[in-house]
C-alpha cells in the first residue's frame, strides 16, 4: 500500500520511521509523499507541497492526516476521501467536530476512515470501546485522557512546585507544548470525550459549547498539598454517563482516594475506564501520547485496511438529549470571593479554605462557577470522589 | 452461531449470562450445550453430560472449553476441532503445552483456535502482542500475570500481616482458590508466559521443566517491611528476552521502585509490556480475572470468527534455543543456612538479614537457589530493580 503523510512532525514522522523499518520485514507498505509547507525545505525526495498532486495521485491508497487543527486539516481529509483514498489521522480536534461527516464520506466513497490513535495514542481504546459495543450497551466512561495535564499534577503531588513552574519544566522536558491551553484548560479532554460518546452512544454531538469544562490552570501547590494532607490526588477527568434517552459529559479536576488507579496513573499516562450493562468495567492504561506509540495504532489501522479488518459501523444518528442534571456530585470551591450564597440551595459547608457544596447537579455546578470566575478569576474547584450518583 | 460450554465453572458461567443478555440485542448467539459432569444435576435444559452429543451436533458452530487443566480438556478440544468445530478457550494450562497441536489441528479442519481469555484475562494482550507482531519484533516481554499473587503481595504490603494469614483472607474473599499453589508457586505465571513466549518468537516451547520459577510461598512480613523501608514493593514476575536465536524466561519475585508502574499495579489487576524493535514499550493493564472481563474475552473471540476477523497466524516453528545465561540481574537471597560460599563467584554482600549478590546469569541463580532450598525450605530470593541487563 502507498501512504501520502500530511504533514511531518511527532506522529508524521513516527509513521515514515515505522514504515522504513516495518519494510524490511514482511509488509508491502510504502510512503508515496510526504505534505509539507510552502515555506519549508524539502529534505526528503517523498516531501512536497502540493497537496493536489497527492489526491490525484492514483496509485497513493492511504492518507494519513497529520497536520492537526481543524482547518485545512477538515478541508484534505474530505478531498481525500471522496477521491477515494482510505483516511487514518490522529486528529481529535478535526474527529470531534467532524466525526459523521467523515464517516459519512468514507461509506459513500467505499473507502475507511479510521482514528484509534485519536483518543488514547498508544492505547487500543477506540477498537476496546467498539469492541465492547459489539455485544454491550456502554452506559459510563470515565478517564485521565489527558498526559500533559497528567504529567503536571502528577509532578506538583511528587515533588511540590507552583503549576507556573511545573508548566514551565514540562514545557522544557517536551511534555507540553509552547501553547499549552487545549491540554491544561481541559479543551484535548473534550475533544477526546466527544469523540468516545459519540462512538459509545453512536450520536452526533453538535452543540459542544454546552459541555461544562474546568481545567488545571488555578490550582496551586496549597491546594495539591491539602489534598494530599486529606489521602487525595486531584486528576484532570473527563466523564460521561447515559441514562434512557438522556445523556451528560463534564471535564474538570476531581479527587481520588490514594489507592485507587487514577490516583496512581503517573506522568503522562492515560487510564479510561468503560462501563458496560453486561460487561461491568474495563480498564484501558498506557502511553497516551508519544511519537512511537501514536504512530504504531496509525500503522495498525493501516493494517487493518490492508487485512480487510472492518471497524465497527456507527451512523452517529441517535438521538439523545444532552442533559446537564443527569448526575449529581460533591465539589470544593476555593475562592477569594464570598461564594456561599451562590451555592446557598446546595448545603454549602466549610473546610479549611474550601467551601464543600454538596449534591449538587454537575452542570448546576459548573454554571455557577463560570459566575464565580467573572468575580474571581483564580478560583479554582474539583470534584470529591463518589460523588458522581446518576440522579 | 451455536455454542456449546464445556463446563459450568466461573469461565463458563460467565459465557452463559453473556449469550443470554446480548442476544436481546442484535446478535445472533446462542448457547446449544452445557457440558456438566455426569453426577450433576441439570438444572438447565442446554445441560448435558455427554460430549460425543456436542461432537456430533452438525448445528453447534463453536465449542468454548471452559473446564480447565489439561485432561480431558485437551482431548476435547482436539476433538472438537476435529469434528469442525471452532474452539475458544481461556485454559492457559492446556494450551501453553498444546498451542501447536491445537493450531496446527483448527488449520487442517478449516477452523479457528482462539485463546484471548488465557493470558491477562479481560485485557486484550494476546490480541495486542499479535498487533504489535504485525510490524514489529518484540524482543522482551516482562509482567504481572496473576491477579491472585498480585492480590496477596499488594494485601501485605498495604496492612501487613503474615503470608498464610493474607492468603486466607484471599480465599475467603475468593481471589484464591482452596488449592493455590498454581497461582503462589509462579505456576500459572510460567504457562502465560509460556503462551506469550510461543507467539511473540513463533516457538514452541518443548522442555517446560527448564523454565526457572520461584514463587511467593516464602515470602515474610518481615521482608515485605524491609523492602517497603527501602521505597521497594515486590511483585511476582514473568520475563522474557529474545537475542539472536537465543531467548530466555523466568519467574520471580522481583522488586520495583515504589513509582514505578509495577508497583503501583493494585489488587488483583495485571500489568503485562512488550517492547518491540521499533514501536518500543507498549503496556497492557487491567483485570486478569473476574467472570465478566474473561468471559467478555471469549465472547470476543467468537464474534470475530463470526465476522470473519483473522487472528494472526502463527506456525510455532522457529528454532530458538533457551539460554539461561542470557541475562544477568542481582538478587537479594535470605536463608537461615550459611549460602554466602555457594555464591561466591558473584560477589555477594551483606545487607540486612540478605545477602545480595551481583551480576548473577539469571538461570545460574535459580539453579543455585534450588540447592538452597534443599538445606533450607524457607528461604527466599528477590530481583532487584534494574538487574535485568541482557548479556
Amino acid at each position: 500500500m502507498n501512504i501520502a503523510i500530511l504533514g511531518f512532525g511527532t506522529v508524521g514522522k513516527g509513521v515514515y520511521e515505522i514504515v522504513k523499518k516495518a519494510n524490511g520485514q514482511t509488509r508491502n507498505l510504502s510512503v508515496s509523499h510526504i505534505l509539507i509547507r510552502k515555506n519549508k525545505e524539502r529534505v526528503l525526495p517523498e516531501m512536497t507541497d502540493n497537496i493536489e498532486e497527492i489526491l490525484n495521485d492514483k496509485n497513493t491508497d492511504v492518507v494519513v492526516e497529520a497536520i492537526g487543527g481543524i482547518e485545512p486539516a477538515h478541508e484534505y481529509i474530505l478531498s481525500a476521501l471522496e477521491h477515494g483514498k482510505h483516511v487514518i489521522t490522529a486528529n481529535k480536534a478535526v474527529i470531534a467536530v467532524y466525526l459523521k461527516e467523515f464517516t459519512d464520506a468514507a461509506e459513500q466513497n467505499n473507502v475507511k476512515f479510521y482514528f484509534e490513535a485519536s483518543v488514547g495514542g498508544g492505547i487500543p481504546w477506540i477498537q476496546g470501546l467498539e469492541k465492547a459495543l459489539r455485544i454491550d450497551r456502554v452506559n459510563s466512561i470515565q478517564g485521565i485522557f489527558n498526559g500533559t495535564s497528567n504529567f503536571i499534577l502528577d509532578q506538583m503531588s511528587r515533588r511540590g512546585g507552583s503549576f507556573v513552574d511545573v508548566l514551565k519544566e514540562a514545557q522544557k522536558l517536551g511534555y507540553a507544548e509552547a501553547d499549552p491551553s487545549a491540554d491544561i484548560d481541559g479543551i484535548d479532554v473534550a475533544n477526546k470525550l466527544c469523540i468516545s460518546c459519540d462512538i459509545a452512544y453512536n450520536i452526533d454531538i453538535k452543540n459542544r459549547k454546552a459541555l461544562p469544562i474546568f481545567g488545571i490552570r488555578n490550582i496551586t501547590a496549597k491546594d495539591v498539598e491539602y489534598f494530599a494532607k486529606k489521602g487525595l490526588s486531584v486528576k484532570l477527568i473527563g466523564r460521561t454517563h447515559q441514562k434512557g434517552n438522556k445523556f451528560d459529559y463534564v471535564v474538570e479536576p476531581s479527587l481520588f482516594v490514594n489507592h485507587s488507579l487514577e490516583a496512581n496513573t503517573p506522568d503522562n499516562y492515560n487510564l479510561i475506564s468503560l462501563n458496560g450493562d453486561t460487561i461491568g468495567k474495563l480498564d484501558f492504561f498506557g502511553q497516551g501520547a508519544g511519537m512511537l506509540p501514536t504512530a504504531n495504532a496509525v500503522i495498525q489501522d493501516i493494517l487493518d485496511i490492508q487485512e480487510e479488518k472492518e471497524h465497527l459501523k456507527r451512523e452517529f444518528n441517535k438521538k439523545l438529549e444532552y442533559c446537564p442534571q443527569l448526575t449529581k456530585g460533591d465539589y470544593l470551591v476555593r475562592s477569594k470571593a464570598d461564594i456561599a450564597d451562590l451555592f446557598k440551595d446546595f448545603a454549602p459547608t466549610y473546610e479549611g479554605k474550601y467551601l464543600a457544596v454538596h449534591s449538587i447537579p454537575v452542570g448546576e455546578m459548573h454554571k455557577i462557577m463560570r459566575q464565580v470566575l467573572k468575580v474571581d478569576s483564580s478560583a479554582f474547584m474539583v470534584s470529591l470522589p463518589n460523588g458522581e450518583a446518576v440522579a
